[in-house]
């Protein structure tokens, strides 16, 4: 393995240009897509697809789910440089996921420059997001003469099973943001992290775990060391998007209090609501629910936050689950090193300050 | 085989019904999708996924996807009752790709009602198509104790082919749209046609074919007949837009001059523009990438498309197209009764006034 994660990246990003590459000629496409039954627009699917990706890979983003299936593959005895093109399918449909995402939340930011619809006309943006959602599967199929066809079966079934959770994830949350009145348990918004965040890392692992062939108890537990990860990430995303507001992190690269504005029914607010006496959750609510806020709305929705040590309830909960996702490891069959890496992974998910 | 096409329609979404369900449940939800790692949030996927599905399927839409579809399979001598399942994964694409298409179009109305979101908020119609893209694929896994393994493997490998192009015909048309100096040529307009709605008629023939176990050279006639339809469809209906605001067709439940407002290139404009001396070409072009048009400014450009006879034109080629989708039927092992409705079909497609 090489030294560190980050020396993965170029090489990742090398394997990724190999399925979606700078420079699109017919060749590719033909190669890729099959022969047209007319004739390609090789300029225009340059600008309506590769453009778009690469304008948003090329800002940064550390590659994790690629570095992280990596890692899997060689806890598994097996050699990650044979594997990076199955690196790119957790990969591309993250960034796809990114575009799509930005374009639901009307983001104006991402990355620190313009989200993707801004720059391109929200149509091509939209459309290069959702390519992102298929064009990476198609690696299954691309590369079938090295790939038994039980394990391309496999594959697709556990994809089908995750990208739909993933929408329901998704579902669940951006209709939490839009209403006034959505009474969630914790246990709801646990599961709503599960699947928006934590499907994507279960992808990771049981493609991971198909491709080297693991059986099934073995892709289970990674599954779910990964999903439980993702949701202690996420919390650690909505805990970090608070302290930065509050002025006690690091530049988190979002606006102050970006949660509040969009109405996010986070495991802080949750917790706030429950905490509080009627009034104060009503007016929380009131301040979620708004379609514009004021400063000082926001200070004050972050002063109730505070006042039910909401952050440290969350961090308590995310400490837990990551501990109940490090548990999995000890059934795992990963070599020392691999196991150590995790680890560290798994805490630093919560305990970062970008 | 029921008496007309159109008996088909109850059936069919009796068969979505089963799929999403009307009113969603804790218990559709597990069976689906699986038991939650925590808690589902049913009333929320409710209003988020079914919601916006049956919104627009109760709008009307003659399932021509899933009806065609188990045309085919009768023709190959199956009984269509025991395929309506299947018949749902075309037919939630497309209207999939309905919610999405409208998003990025900016549409206004869908069906003489409003656009989708333009009823619920944007985020929440945007991940209810995309997740109406998965939502059917999941179907052959939820019936894997049916299938066997070699006929799963073969659809998901034939809907990520072609699911990859259809981002290929959308990214390339809505980039045209985009720009002024788009110099693009026949074949690369009809190629769009083929990948963005010639794939889904694609994936409605390869279905019945893999499914009803059909040799490889069946598999690909009939998805040369359902994609050259499809073509010819498209070119229907550019000719009808056109038509229709010359107010010489029925009422066609578009607005006036819509394709001339979206600044699409169609075959008639590629026709008119390459008859067209330089002067009206340019003419043509800027109304055709202008922001906004004047009632004048529709008038003009279907004034110049009057002129250089593109209606004509496109009529012609979409006869040609549907005499070479139709020479396909010659080879397929089809029964005389779906030989003949499948004939009808394909001249329907193109002298349909609605």
């Amino acid at each position: 393995m090489r030294e560190t994660l980050a020396e993965w990246r170029p090489a990742v990003d090398e394997a990724i240009a190999d399925l979606v590459p700078r420079e699109i000629d017919d060749e590719h496409l033909e190669t890729f897509f099959g022969e047209p039954t007319y004739e390609y627009d090789s300029a225009g699917i340059q600008r309506a697809l590769s453009d778009p990706l690469w304008e948003l890979l090329d800002r940064g983003g550390k590659r994790w789910r690629a570095v992280l299936f990596l890692v899997f593959v060689e806890g598994f005895g097996e050699d990650p440089e044979e594997y990076l093109h199955y690196a790119c399918i957790p990969e591309v449909l993250h960034n796809g996921t990114i575009i799509v995402d930005d374009v639901e939340d009307e983001a104006t930011k991402r990355r620190g420059e313009p989200a993707l619809h801004h720059i391109y006309d929200q149509d091509v943006a939209l459309n290069a997001g959702n390519a992102m959602y298929f064009l990476p599967l198609k690696l299954l199929t691309q590369t079938q003469a090295d790939l038994p066809a039980e394990q391309r079966l496999a594959a697709y079934e556990m994809l089908m099973d995750e990208l739909n959770r993933t929408h329901l994830g998704q579902g669940m949350d951006i209709y939490w943001h839009n209403e006034h009145e959505v009474d969630i348990t914790t246990d709801q918004y646990l599961e709503m992290c599960a699947c928006k965040t934590g499907c994507l890392g279960r992808i990771v692992a049981r493609l991971a775990a198909i491709l080297t062939d693991q059986p099934a108890d073995v892709e289970q537990a990674l599954a779910t060391y990964a999903e439980l990860t993702a949701v202690a990430f996420q919390i650690g995303d909505d805990i970090l998007d608070v302290e930065n507001s509050l002025g006690r992190a690091g530049d988190f690269g979002k606006e102050f209090g970006n949660d509040v504005r969009e109405g996010k029914k986070t495991l802080l607010v949750i917790h706030a609501l429950s905490e509080s006496n009627p009034e104060t959750a009503d007016r929380l609510r009131d301040i979620l629910s708004a379609d514009t806020n004021t400063e000082d709305d926001i200070l004050e929705a972050l002063a109730i936050l505070e006042e039910t040590d909401s952050v440290e309830y969350a961090r308590e909960r995310a400490l837990d689950i990551a501990a109940t996702a490090c548990a999995e490891l000890d059934t795992l069959p990963l070599d020392d090193e691999t196991d150590r890496k995790l680890r560290e992974f798994t805490e630093f998910v919560i305990d970062r300050d970008v």
